[in-house]
């Protein structure tokens, strides 16, 4: 369990907000997730290596990226992004989750360009079922039952449990050596030198919640994975459509403002964010109008726009 | 033959000048040349469908793509260009020019996306040695044979020869009949009522040279495609590098300035453009002036510049 980090970033930067197609404002969808220092990439739409040198998200520090699915406003940026990190002299290795197809892309257009990269790609194939398909010591990632077209997945981020944390009068108190405090930290009772052991509770503080994220990319409404997004800090939910295009959603399998921030009600989510709007819409007030009245915490994606998964 | 139509446009716009990997501030290679209302796509790099759409230029006008060679900086932008095309309604057929494996890659990122097109997409594998790929009635295109790391080709736009002019005081003079204007126009003598023949160059005026356009993308230095280029109007070659890198460039197959202004004064072109910068160059303030050194009629690519094939 790591040190009690709640002020360490766990900050959300969106590339692209707009669905299918990119209008001359709006990008199609990719995401930038940084927990600490690290840079995760969810979705990777064509022109994603452009935005992440605009918003001075530097490239190389990604090592995961993570691709719901393979309509082509997903995934078109990733063969880009992976012949710029060979160009610019990549050499870490970079793991990509995604559903079965993107490999075989990728190879074929290594191949032809004659290009040998000297990092090694790792794919890994997401398959039907929650599956944890991510963890490290500090966060692990779950797929998420999306309701699409073809085989499509959500990505949450959880923060593995924190520390606690040892209150500081206890440490002067009781004289608690050093050596004693992770343990402590894992939730052990302390016991004094003359033999009195002391609970945890009493000596501790409980850490904050682990935070968490939600990425709900391109779905009819459902509640398959309702369960999985239980009070989560941040649900970004897809919203192609208004209210009144509810018939069209459900027909093309994607959601309408109603039904995200239906949705993130039921959840118990603490924000919603709303993005893949259509390039139908210029103006996306009525998003924003629509949702609230079902969910009042909703904010719009916009290109650009950074938000901290827990404010 | 067509009327004379010198002052019909033909016109170049430059959609990215960036060389392997797009910049903040450059796109990769795409092009588009609008000879009469047709609009021809020359490379079509990641961000080209963003960059028509801010250019105002109608993708769905677009029938004839030429692809120069298969590195991602020249095709990228091609799966999503075609994508977008779908789903905004396309049903007009779509021809693209491209060395072999082209068509394998869309075919699959299609499949993979689950949509079929409502368009037909007709890929013209380019072959090695000087061919004529395309041809219509105003315009004939051939490929230009560049020295790169894969197959690479260049293509030549050249108008057909334009219908010689009537002069006007002939006309009323020798009293010419609407019906024989066609063939005077092509070439022939009018025969007078009273069978005076009257030579062809005393009543008419020769018509402007068909215009052209040559785009050499991604070559060392050739002139194994010389013959071609002599006397091109516009000649767009890359210049990958400033003339102190010439080692590099021979060894990545790319060219530097001097020796695009070299190729341009050896043609006896009319213009010469710059472009495929390399990422490492911010001010193109140099490329200019050691171009100018040798070749003055010299400009630059710039993202959203256009000009026409002749001034």
């Amino acid at each position: 369990m790591p040190e009690a980090a709640h002020n360490k970033p766990f900050r959300l930067t969106i590339l692209g907000s707009s669905a299918a197609t990119p209008t001359s404002l709006r990008h199609t969808t990719a995401q930038v997730l940084m927990h600490y220092n690290r840079l995760f990439l969810l979705d990777c739409a064509e022109g994603t290596q452009m935005q992440l040198r605009r918003l001075k998200l530097p490239m190389m520090r990604i090592a995961h990226i993570f691709i719901s699915h393979l309509h082509g406003d997903h995934y078109l940026g990733l063969p880009g992004l992976l012949f710029s990190m060979h160009l610019l002299g990549r050499t870490q290795d970079l793991h990509v989750y995604a559903p079965p197809g993107l490999s075989a892309i990728i190879d074929m257009q290594f191949s032809i360009s004659g290009m040998v990269p000297q990092y090694r790609t790792f794919f890994h194939e997401i398959r039907e079922g929650r599956q944890r398909v991510y963890q490290d010591d500090f966060l692990e990632v779950e797929t998420l039952a999306m309701d699409h077209r073809i085989p499509c997945y959500g990505f949450l981020f959880r923060e593995k449990p924190l520390l606690r944390n040892i209150r500081k009068e206890s440490i002067g108190k009781y004289r608690i050596p050093v050596g004693q405090m992770q343990d402590i930290k894992r939730g052990l009772d302390f016991v004094t030198r003359d033999g009195r052991r002391i609970p945890n509770q009493e000596i501790t503080l409980p850490p904050p919640a682990p935070r968490t994220y939600a990425f709900c990319s391109d779905t009819a409404y459902t509640e398959q994975f309702l369960d999985q997004v239980k009070g989560v800090d941040l649900l970004y939910h897809e919203a192609t459509f208004l209210q009144d295009m509810a018939e069209v959603a459900r027909e093309k399998k994607h959601a309408t403002t109603a039904e995200a921030a239906t949705l993130a009600r039921k959840a118990g989510a603490c924000r919603l964010m709303l993005g893949h709007y259509s390039a139908r819409y210029r103006d996306t007030g009525m998003f924003l109008k629509e949702a609230r009245e079902i969910f009042p915490d909703t904010i719009l994606a916009e290109e650009g726009m950074q938000v901290d998964v827990r404010p």
